[in-house]
């Protein structure tokens, strides 16, 4: 799995500015950045008039943009997308996923405190945390000063470079996510890529997507 | 494969009209409909300010937001995708798709004709021509009129049940769709439903999707 770090802090404590400061940084050290963003009140993607926002209106399940330099797309859900959901199906091309928010989801926190408040978080989630003034809290977790973007990078980048290599298995079937454990994992990726090498011309892949969907009418 | 089908027309001829109806008619026999839309022109599907829009300004590859009700994704892209690739990647919990646009895509096509401007599409790949009047053209290709909604969404309701019943399977491979002959397909949609179907709890799947990622830094 892609890795997916949570960007977490009280309202206007700053998460949007501090993923703004840290992607260029990133890109700059060679990462490809994508971002999720949980939004709770709900959201208009597309402004009222425009061809896509009338094809939604009609009552239109999902919704596609392409255009040569973008691609977009809003879908209904029937409720709200866990992470490992939303990177399963939609994240692809990236090196790393930060996040917006999801503080209740169990990723590895970056946490903003603006205060004295209470931790949102449990020290053993948390990579670091961010505040005022550079300091060491009482159980370890480091805390880093606003301003200390590189300093930040370095430990996302050690994160990165920690996280266990190998592969990760998704699969979702009649479109929910079934949960694998690490025999079933390797069963799917031996079967899989055995599969696929047999393939000519495809020689030994790093990333495979396999969808397999009924045609013709209705489910 | 979802069935697809383009609505094309110049501009101005009311693609987004046409399918804004379409919609709830065929939302009201059942289906499920999803839309692709081309834009040459390239788009800001996000507002200046708005969170996303500040990721994606800061290097951001892909933008996501979820919410209970909606998922929405902006991705960069190198080049355009393909109606193939659009759908084989995005595309699930949908019946039918209708693009506005895509006249150089194979598709089936509904066709808008307002005068007597030369057709876009060869005879062969309409579906149906939509025109001021009812007639039948030369052809033989059904034109139907502008306001008969309910006659083009029984014609799409016969091409949908037409198309052939079964499986479509897409591979993608690094990133890149992996053209599939019929054996491939099947060996793949075999060996692939032996493996689900071995698992507790997933019974007889309709659907699958399989994702195998590298983990834990660059690629």
């Amino acid at each position: 799995m892609i890795p997916i770090i949570s960007v977490v802090g009280r309202s206007d404590s700053g998460k949007t500015t501090l993923i703004e400061k840290l992607i260029p940084e990133l890109n700059r050290r060679g990462y490809r950045v994508g971002t999720i963003k949980h939004d709770v009140h709900g959201f208009d993607i597309d402004h009222p008039g425009k061809d896509s926002w009338r094809h939604a209106k009609a009552g239109a399940e999902l919704v596609l943009i392409s255009s040569p330099t973008k691609a977009a797309m809003v879908k209904r859900v029937d409720a709200e997308l866990t992470l490992d959901e939303i990177a399963g199906r939609y994240v692809s091309d990236v090196d790393l996923v930060l996040t917006e928010g999801f503080k209740r989801e169990s990723k590895p926190k970056i946490e903003i405190r603006r205060g004295a408040e209470e931790p949102l978080s449990s020290p053993d989630e948390v990579l670091f945390v961010v505040a005022e003034k550079q300091a060491v809290s009482e159980d370890d977790v480091p805390i880093l000063a606003l301003a200390d973007i590189s300093g930040m990078a370095d430990l996302i980048e050690r994160h990165i470079k920690q996280a266990p290599t190998g592969v990760t298995v998704s699969l979702e079937v009649d479109g929910r996510q079934v949960p694998l454990n690490a025999i079933m994992q390797r069963v799917i990726t031996n079967t899989t890529i055995g599969l696929i090498e047999s393939l000519k011309g495809v020689g030994s892949p790093k990333s495979v997507r396999i969808s397999i969907v009924p045609r013709g009418g209705r489910r």
